[in-house]
């Protein structure tokens, strides 16, 4: 009798959910508190889980899902190549590798024509920093506070953010500075161009201080993602590349996030028409079916390696799938209109409807974005910016962020939520009437986030 | 008329093979060299380039194609997933993931229950330094001359190898001590059971030289692969555990390339019945078909992230393509029994044939390997034990083994040739008779190294 009064028990685990719970450690994350959804399966921008609750997917799983889940073509390319070759030592030439490498080249600023392939952005990063250290001869490699690269030793001591506090110290030669960011100038800049000028004289303070003869790189990503959707202004680029060519240090641009497609052009460098001397890739180079990643290299650091072999590699380099993965992904880009797409949903939706919110919600501070990559910033105060939880907030201080993420969840959205961020990410292939759905969600559980508001 | 004296023209490549030449970099190559092979396909222990000529595979790739090429279960494997669900955020949960993480666990050393994915080797030596760091609260890692871990800084620092020299300085904290490696002994040792104590006396010495109580962990590979195919003398891997034990020192064995069923057991440190606090595997796991590594933990040192996040992941961590490959993988490996061949076959096949060879050649200074993977070493003269080519060779001086491998291949071997070395690693699925046919071509082809002997 007194056990009908207790409360219903909750169903027992699923076997992928118990076995999750016993023998995974998963990425940046604890495995004993929040149990994570078992994912079932998913098709275009929606997924579901085992009990057939279903999301619409705002984050692109992490950014990488440009084309949705589950595409067609993309399936059928992976299916294909199994039965043909799944795996080849990269001492070894095949269609597929050769393929991916000609198709990226041909999407990639004129002059980067070679490409060294890797597992994902972290190794794409690691390479990149050898292929600049090598070509210069120096050893220092410039790199912005707000910024992620990956986290293999190179590529975390190269990030800016706090996720590389517990791998510190790291290697030698990492040098950091400050880039712009207009909301929240560094600079106490006026305006956009303001702050472009002063983030260039700082940039060039900071090379003259560290001596520009002994800086190999600048190693920024185009766009800056998980730390804030943050979009140079106008010139910044153009600056940045100024500086490198006036001191002989090589320009990388990390595109593992922003890269094929997701600002609505292939590379985001390119709305700015600047030329890298290297880019990193990953993700969206064929939207994470398979692992893959990589570097673009411009042919003068590429040519040191005509006659002379490059001293680093990985036992995957040029996997046949991934890489067939990535020819099938830019066809699809190409035939789908995807890259374009991007850039009109963001001009024509995403846009004018987070503006709207923007200005009915006391929480958003800040609205900025490029393409179909967006953020939403927000704050407990609209007139002295004040972030919704402070900087590097977890546990109770992040809970107002907590219970945003799960309003939207609730609702059937997928968001990413980082610090006091909403970020927009939805895979490009996304109808109109769901992108709209989805950001009438985000207007509705951003209620629970002005509550916070004073 | 005089046209036709001339040589005949080369074949024009093919589109594979120019792509390949014009826009791929590949792992530790120059481009504009000997172009390589373009491999059409493979089954089992054979592959084939676009014209049709076929090797038999005495590399397994680079280590990793254990169950051979097109495993038509691990190619249903990879297919039924591509039609499930590709690929999936590390934050969620899935089926495949959870399925491959208690399959490893469940062949892994008791107390090893818990598994971090990655991409590869490199990613899971990196991942396992991180985590001995944070649960000893130390920085120092010892780490072998004679070792090869991976390229990215913290792995490639780690190696002792000459292919991390141009990526120096790395970073800090790491001590290179002299592993055992009994033909040519670092401590004058006359037999194996002499380079065993005093191998372990050096490490003892180097431990309490460096400060026990800054040491974080001793990395090494229970077999040491591409610097050698050097086996322990029995009680070093015991000894080795028990300095770690004695100073609070976590043991990582790196199982990137001896792992999964290559030296005859699951791990090659179950021969010694040695418990490691972390594993690294790759290669192995799901024989290379979709890029995957990991690392494998002990209670101990997972216990810490039960309510504390992990600071350490990446885009792919638990890839559900990757993990279904190994899920199948795995299964191979029990069904078929391919853990206990690859020791038969060493026992029974390959440990006579080569000790024939020894005998047969004064190249061959040595032989030595366990389950099925060997090395033989050439040398110029068998008393003095010169090295068929220097430390380190390259270009003209590296001529004698270039030679070797191409009659290797002439005659339709495909060899793993590495310093003055012939590694035999073939795929555990490969056919006796075929095994006995790559070790007769390996048997004539020595002939060529005899004539370097004095
Ligand atoms: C800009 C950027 N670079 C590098 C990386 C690291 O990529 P991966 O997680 O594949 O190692 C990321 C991952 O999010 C990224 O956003
Ligand atoms: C023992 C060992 N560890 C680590 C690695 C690095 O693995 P990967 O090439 O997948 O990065 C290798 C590669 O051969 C290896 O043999």
């Amino acid at each position: 009798m007194s056990a009908q009064r207790e409360a219903a028990p909750e169903p027992a685990p699923s076997p992928a959910a118990r076995s999750d719970r016993e023998h995974l450690l998963r990425s940046w994350s604890s495995y004993a508190d929040a149990p994570p959804a078992v994912i079932a399966g998913g098709e275009g921008a929606h997924f579901w889980d085992e009990q057939g609750r279903r999301w619409l997917d705002f984050s692109s799983q992490l950014v990488n899902l440009n084309v949705g889940h589950q595409h067609p073509r993309l399936v059928a390319a992976i299916r294909a190549q199994a039965e043909t070759l799944c795996t080849l030592a990269p001492y070894h030439a095949n269609a597929a590798t050769s393929e991916a490498a000609r198709l990226i080249a041909d999407v990639a600023p004129p002059g980067l024509n070679r490409v060294f392939f890797t597992n994902g952005g972290a190794e794409a990063v690691e390479n990149a920093i050898r292929m600049a250290r090598l070509h210069t001869g120096r050893h220092k490699v410039l790199t912005a506070y707000r910024s992620y690269h990956g986290a293999t030793a190179g590529a975390i001591a190269a990030s800016g953010d706090p996720r590389r506090w517990p791998s510190e110290p790291g290697p030698p030669g990492i040098v950091r500075f400050w880039g712009p960011y207009a909301y929240r100038s560094a600079f106490h800049a006026a305006d956009a161009a303001q702050e472009c000028e002063r983030a260039l004289a700082h940039l060039a303070d900071t090379i003259a201080a560290e001596g520009p003869q002994g800086i190999a790189a600048i190693l920024l990503e185009t766009v800056v993602g998980a730390n804030g959707v943050l979009v140079p202004p106008d010139g910044y680029l153009q600056g940045v590349r100024a500086l490198c060519d006036a001191h002989g240090i090589a320009m990388i641009a990390d595109e593992v996030m922003v890269g094929f497609g997701r600002c609505g052009q292939w590379f985001a460098i390119d709305h700015w028409g600047v030329v890298p001397d290297l880019i990193t890739f990953a993700k969206g180079v064929n939207a994470g079916y398979v692992p893959l990643g990589g570097v673009i290299l411009s042919e003068a650091i590429a040519e040191r390696y005509a006659h002379r072999a490059y001293p680093g590699g990985l036992t995957y380099s040029g996997h046949p799938l991934a890489c067939a993965a990535a020819v099938a992904c830019i066809g699809i880009y190409r035939d789908e209109g995807l890259i374009e797409r991007a850039r009109v949903l963001g001009e024509t939706v995403i846009a004018p409807e987070l503006e709207r919110l923007r200005l009915r919600h006391p929480s958003v501070g800040d609205v900025r974005g490029l393409g179909a990559f967006w953020g939403l910033e927000l704050v407990r105060n609209p007139v002295n910016r004040e972030p919704l939880v402070p900087f590097n907030a977890s546990g109770a201080e992040a809970a107002p962020m907590a219970e945003f993420a799960a309003a939207c969840k609730q609702r059937g959205l997928w968001p990413f939520v980082v610090a006091n961020r909403l970020h927009i990410a939805p895979p490009l292939v996304i109808a109109e009437q769901d992108l709209r759905e989805g950001l009438a969600i985000v207007d509705a559980a951003l209620d629970v986030a002005d509550r916070y508001c004073v």
